[in-house]
């Protein structure tokens, strides 16, 4: 199961609004088959590992990190595909929480005969399928905000100079980061200002990320969709509708790049569900211009809380990522 | 030499205007004495480990993390105690910077027929000795800021509550680095406002650092000296003034507690030679008190810089520390 979580991590920011999956198929201690969700979320991981396999998976075990899917859409079902191929047993990380699946993949699988063993390594599954899972359970994307600054928490000098304060290794970890998500979101006056590219650089991509401006007011121009830029889509909405809009859309992981005021407005709405921080080795003041703008907080208690997930030196500067603690209250 | 400089870690922060020294002698492969200088700097680390030796420490070899005293001052000089004891051989990690000793420890040892070797270890000594060094070379203390705050860099809401962003795991850290300072340091304006106990609490040290407060207005009525409170001073002066002054009192280690006016000044000045920093997972906004007052910077390359030295959690929140880089201009 390792290694098939290994190879759905491959997936993600490339197959929205499919889940990234993982497929091993194993056969007398030997691996026969590996597949993983492909760019655009076609065909499904066990699809391409039952390829692989051929007539080797006739007897053989399938571990897949979602329950395989029940319904016919596009393609046929995944359950009847390792039914056809003579799987004798299926191992699974996760219940899929897709209404159209929902328990139904295992019990086609179960029917035909098929030993089904489910819930293995199942928070690491989770963990990995958090874009997916938030989009079909809450309606909205799972959301990371992006945070570099400097020491005290500052993203340009009371002069407005802000190139560079982290260094070439954290702006390259950056680009790896939006990889692995299916849209980027800046807002308006980022937009504006820094008529920022949002793509990725310096690696190759299967997908650039759809680029997400949130603003109401007219955009500068920047470059059209093609190979080195996703689709660039305007949302005059709040913060909240525009989540909702991106979750119909089939966005599962949304990365934030500011501005500050985009950045207190999703923190104070509890719209973050996970921040990563670059912090560089470099004091700018009270006067330098702050990563998040005013929150009119009152109490302690009310700001949103986050939990250490690592941390490690990435270059010169400091990486952490945290993850957000939800209340009592949900 | 790792054992001696281990031993020489447990002076820092109670040995001032002493430098903290250690020292192991062996003898035939066994550790026959270890001494390290005592609270208030006497008796020296020499003097401590010749004692427990007693008569082993003929032919024995010591180990020490900085050359010998050979100047007599309230006690006869470490060097001859060792020649007198009929020490065979020293290893020394650092030449003595104190122009009363500056080679002359490691000569009057030479003169009495002992085998020498200077020069191991000296980077981890040199750190070791970063204040009693700064104190004879720069004539100012070696300061470390701490900054606790949130993850955007503030100390309180917009309102003012304050009380507690970091968590006691790492309220527990701060009085551990305290203890390793001579004295802790703040401004006048949180003097007045938070009347700080600036004191090592939790356990058990054998001096209580001395409370420094910056301000030319009249103080609050703070704790008198006693078991639990290390001296008063207040300064009236500059910060660098301030640091010359400390210097010329013994001071090696200063710990810098705030507020935000005191460290922008400090860093602005080139004062600061250690960050420690705890974030917090908790986000304040842009309209939350700064950690880190205006520092009216005009170009990001005049910000003062620092290099990560270390990262960890604590408790829950994240510990990082980080030394000073020296500009070119020095």
């Amino acid at each position: 199961m390792a290694h098939a979580l290994r190879l759905a991590r491959r997936g993600l920011g490339n197959v929205w609004p499919n889940p990234a999956v993982g497929c091993v198929i194993h056969r007398d201690g030997h691996v026969v088959g590996r597949g993983w969700t492909q760019p655009g979320g076609r065909p499904h991981a066990e699809r391409m590992a039952l390829d692989q396999a051929g007539p080797l998976a006739k007897g053989a075990t399938a571990y897949v990190t979602l329950e395989p899917c029940a319904h016919h859409g596009r393609t046929p079902p995944c359950a009847e595909g390792l039914v056809q191929a003579g799987i004798a047993r299926v191992v699974s990380a996760l219940t899929d929480p897709d209404p159209r699946v929902g328990g139904r993949g295992h019990r086609m699988l179960r029917d035909a005969g098929i030993v089904v063993t489910e819930g293995i390594r199942e928070a690491e599954a989770r963990e990995l399928q958090a874009g997916f899972l938030s989009r079909i359970q809450r309606g909205r994307p799972f959301v990371t905000l992006k945070l570099a600054t400097s020491f005290d928490g500052r993203i340009a000098t009371a002069s407005g100079e802000s190139q560079w304060i982290t260094g070439p290794s954290a702006r390259l970890h950056v680009h790896a980061l939006r990889m692995t998500h299916d849209a980027i979101l800046v807002g308006g006056n980022t937009a504006r200002a820094d008529r920022p590219s949002l793509n990725v650089r310096g690696m190759t991509t299967p997908r650039q990320p759809v680029r997400v401006v949130l603003s109401s007011r007219s955009l500068p121009d920047l470059p059209s969709e093609g190979p080195a830029h996703g689709p660039l889509w305007q949302i005059d909405a709040s913060p909240s509708e525009a989540m909702e809009h991106l979750a119909r859309q089939g966005i599962t992981r949304v990365f934030c790049e500011g501005g500050g005021v985009l950045a207190a407005s999703l923190l104070g709405q509890g719209l973050v569900d996970q921040i990563v921080g670059f912090t560089a080795g470099v004091v700018l003041g009270g006067d330098g211009l702050p990563a998040v703008a005013s929150m009119q907080l009152v109490r302690l208690a009310d700001a949103p809380r986050f939990a250490l997930a690592e941390t490690r030196q990435v270059g010169a500067d400091l990486f952490h990522r945290w993850r957000r603690i939800l209340s009592t209250a949900g």
